[in-house]
C-alpha cells in the first residue's frame, strides 16, 4: 500500500484491509506505551502533517503519539491558522506540504476536501474523518472485533443509530470482509442510497448481507455485535433539536441490549453523550469494549502510517 | 512514588518532597538546555499528554521540554478541542488516555476536575495548576529558596497578596517543611479555612508556625522570602475593579521590602502585572529571584516526571 | 553567527549570507524529508520556541520539521495563550524563555516586538515575519533564484504589488548580494523611505541599483525575475476595498509576463490568492518557481538554526 491514500474502506482491497490488521496485531504484540516505542523506530526521520478542521481527542492523541513511537516527527498545523480553502486554496495547500512531509492525516467537514489534497499531493492522504467516512476507527473497530469474535464471516453487526460517517464505513466494512450488517435508523437517517449501493456491489463479492431497518429491535436480533454512535455528529449541532425527538428509540440500553446475542459486544466510537445513544449501565457494562476500541485507534494507525510511508512491518 | 498522582504538596510525604528536590537538583546539575538533554533519556518511549484549560507560559513550555530532554514524547490535546466535561465527560477523558499515555499533565479551573482525572485512569495525573493549589510551582519555589537560604528550618516566608491557589499551596510546603510562613491578605482573601485547618495539621509534625495577618508591614517583618502573585488570578478577572480596589496596601514594593530582612529574596511565580502586585524595581532589583523560579519549573517538573514514571534517577 | 540574532537581512554581512546560502545548499544535497533526517542530529538537546501571532502554514511547518530533522525539539507557545503584551510583559516572556530554550521564532505584528525580545533575550531571535521584513522568506528565495539563475550579481528581480514587508526584505537582499531590484506599485504603497534609504546605502557597496516605479510594464522590462505577494497580507484586511481597487493593473498575468525576458521566472511567498495579485495561468505556468520557494524555506531556515545555534554545518 506504500505511496497509496486512505481516504475510504471501500478503496481498499480485502487483501489490503487484512494485511493492516496483520500489522496493526504485531504492533500491538510488541507491547503498549513504552514498551511500543522501544523495538524499533522504523519511521525515523519521516513526519507527519495534521490536520483537524473539527476537534478531536482519540485521533489527535493516537495519531501523534503513534508517529512518534514509530520514530517519525509530528506538526499540527492548526486549522484555525491554516484556514484551508480560504487563506489558501486546497490545492495549493497540498502542494506546499509534499514538498516537507510524507503523509497528511486530516480532519475535515467535506470529504471532496480529502480527494482534492490526494489529487494535487504526491504524497499519501489519511482521512481522519470527513462527512462520508471514518475508515481509521473502522480499522480499529474490526480488529476489536477480531479480538472478541475471532473470525468475522458470518457474525452480524447492528448498527443503531444515526446514518452517517460511521455507519458508512461499518457498511464498506461488512462489503469487504464479509460480516452481515444491519442498520436500524429513523429512515430520514438511513446511509445515503450510494453509499448504500456501493456497500452493496463489494457485498456481492464477499458473501455480506446488509439489511437497513427502522425498528431497533429487529436490527439488533441474533446481533454479535451492537454499534452506536452520537446522534449529533460534529457539524450537525444545528440539528440537535430534531434529532433528539427521532432517535430516542434507538438508544443503546439494556432493554434493547436483550435482544442480541447474550455475548454480544458493545461498541461506540466516542465521544459518547451519556443517556442519550447509549446508557450508563451499557456503556460501563460487562458488554461493553468501547475503551478497547479506543486504544485500537492507536495500533490500527501505526499499522496505516506503516503500510502508507514504508510497505510494511518488517 | 512511581505511578501515585501529584494533586496537591500534602498529599506527598516530607520525604517524597525531598527526594523530588534531590531528583531535580540532580538534574539541573547535568546542565541546562541542549547539556540536559546530552546524558541519558530515561523516558524514551513514554508519553505525556497535555491539557490546558487555562493560558499558560511556564507550565507549557517546561514540561513540554522536559519531556522531551528526558527522551519522552509529548502530546498537547488542545483543551478547546478536547472540551473536557462538555464534548465528552472527564471520566471518559481519562479512560481513553490511560489507554495511550503513561502521564496526564492538566491545568484547570476546578481542581475537581483533577480528581476525577485520577480517579478514572490508572496513570499519574499531575496538577498544573488548580482553584486549589499548584504544587509544581512551589516544588520549584523550595528549590530556589534553598539554592539561596540552604536550610529552608527556622526560615521566615511571608506572602503577601491573594490568598489562592499558590498561597495554599505554599502554606502545605510549609506544612511539610517546617519553614514558617505569613500569610498577609485583606481580610475577605484570606486562605480558606480548610486549607488552613489542613496546613496547620500538617505544620504540628514539621514544626512550622503559620499565621495569617492583615497587615502587610507585620507579615513581612524579619522574612527570609517575600513572595507574591497577580491579584487576579486566571479565572478572576469579573472581579477585578473591587480586587483594584483593596489590594493596592499589599503591593510589594521597595518600602514595604524595607521591613523583611536585609537580605531577603523576593518571589513570584508569575505573569506579574508590574506596577500592581509588585514594582519593576523590585521585580528587577538585586533581591529578586522570579526568573530563577522560572528556570526551576523545568528542573522540578523533570524530577516529577522521572520519579512518577520510573521512581527516580538512577 | 552563533549566538546572533536575524531580524532583518540588513543586519547582515554578505558573507554571512552566503554562508548560509551555502549551509542550505549542503542541507539540501544530503536530501529531503526522511533522507534529510538521517544523516546526523546536529541540534540534539536544543530547543526551538516558536511564537505566532499571526497565521501560518510555510513557517510554522519549516521551522517545526526543520528543528526535528536537525534533532531538536520544537515547542508551540500558542500566542492566543502567551497573549504577549498582555498577560506578560515581552521583555519578561524574554527572560522566562531564555531559561529554558536555545532559540525563539517569532512571528509578529510589530517589528518592535522582536526588537525587545532581542534586547531581553541572550538567545537567538529569529525573525519569523514582521510588518517590518521577512528575512527567512528572503533568503529561501534567494536559494531559489540561485538555483535557477546561478549568481545573481547583474541580474534583475522585478517586484510588482504591495511594497511592504517581503518587498523590504527583497530590497535589503538586493543592496547586500547586488542584484539589480525595481518595484512596481501604486505610489501610496511603495516601500517606506527609510527601507529605501538602508537599502541604497547598501547598495552602494553591492553595486546594486534599486528603482522605484509606478509603471509596472517597466518594472518588469528586462527582468530576470518577477516577483509578486498579496495585495492585503495578514493584518491588513480593513484596507481590503480600497486596496482592491488600486492593485489590478499590477496583477501579474500573462501579459505582464511578457515584458520581462522569456526565461524570466515568477515567485510568490504564498499563500497566493489566485486571480487577485497572480493569474492561474502564470503561478501554475512553467515559469513558476514557487513551490520550489516553499521547499527552500526549510532548507534555509534549517542553515539559520545552525549557524545560530552552532556556528555551521561541520
Amino acid at each position: 500500500m506504500q505511496g497509496r491514500d486512505l481516504l475510504t474502506l471501500a478503496d481498499l482491497s480485502a487483501t489490503d484491509i487484512h494485511r493492516l490488521l496483520a500489522t496493526a496485531k504485531t504492533l500491538k504484540s510488541a507491547g503498549v506505551k513504552a514498551a511500543a516505542a522501544a523495538v524499533s523506530q522504523p519511521l525515523a526521520g519521516y513526519t507527519l502533517a495534521m490536520i483537524f478542521e473539527k476537534p478531536s481527542l482519540r485521533t489527535r492523541a493516537t495519531f501523534a503519539i503513534g508517529m512518534q513511537q514509530l520514530g517519525g516527527q509530528v506538526v499540527d498545523l492548526q486549522a484555525e491558522h491554516l484556514q484551508m480553502g480560504v487563506r489558501e486554496t486546497v490545492p495549493d495547500v497540498a502542494r506546499n506540504l509534499e514538498r516537507w512531509v510524507d503523509v497528511i492525516m486530516a480532519r475535515v467537514f467535506e470529504h471532496a476536501t480529502l480527494e482534492v489534497l490526494a489529487e494535487h499531493a504526491a504524497i499519501p492522504i489519511v482521512n481522519g474523518l470527513s462527512d462520508y467516512t471514518h475508515p481509521c476507527q473502522i480499522l480499529a473497530d474490526i480488529l476489536t472485533m477480531q479480538e472478541h469474535k475471532g473470525n468475522l464471516a458470518g457474525r452480524k453487526l447492528a448498527y443503531v443509530g444515526d446514518g452517517y460517517n460511521v455507519a458508512n464505513s461499518l457498511l464498506f466494512g461488512a462489503g469487504k470482509l464479509g460480516y452481515h450488517m444491519a442498520v436500524g435508523c429513523p429512515e430520514a437517517y438511513l446511509p445515503p442510497e450510494h453509499v448504500v449501493a456501493r456497500a452493496r456491489g463489494l457485498a456481492a463479492e464477499s458473501g455480506a448481507t446488509l439489511e437497513l431497518l427502522s425498528d431497533p429491535i429487529a436490527t439488533v436480533r441474533d446481533a454479535d455485535v451492537v454499534y452506536t454512535d452520537s446522534w449529533i455528529s460534529m457539524g450537525l449541532e444545528a440539528e440537535a433539536a430534531e434529532r433528539e425527538r427521532v432517535f430516542p428509540p434507538y438508544q443503546v440500553n439494556a432493554e434493547l441490549l436483550r435482544h442480541a446475542r447474550p455475548d454480544a459486544i458493545v461498541m461506540h466510537c466516542l465521544p459518547a453523550h451519556r443517556g442519550m445513544e447509549i446508557t450508563d449501565d451499557v456503556m460501563d457494562g460487562p458488554q461493553s469494549v468501547v475503551f478497547d476500541q479506543a486504544e485500537n485507534r492507536l495500533h490500527a494507525q501505526k499499522a496505516v502510517l506503516l503500510e502508507l510511508l514504508t510497505g510494511g512491518c518488517n
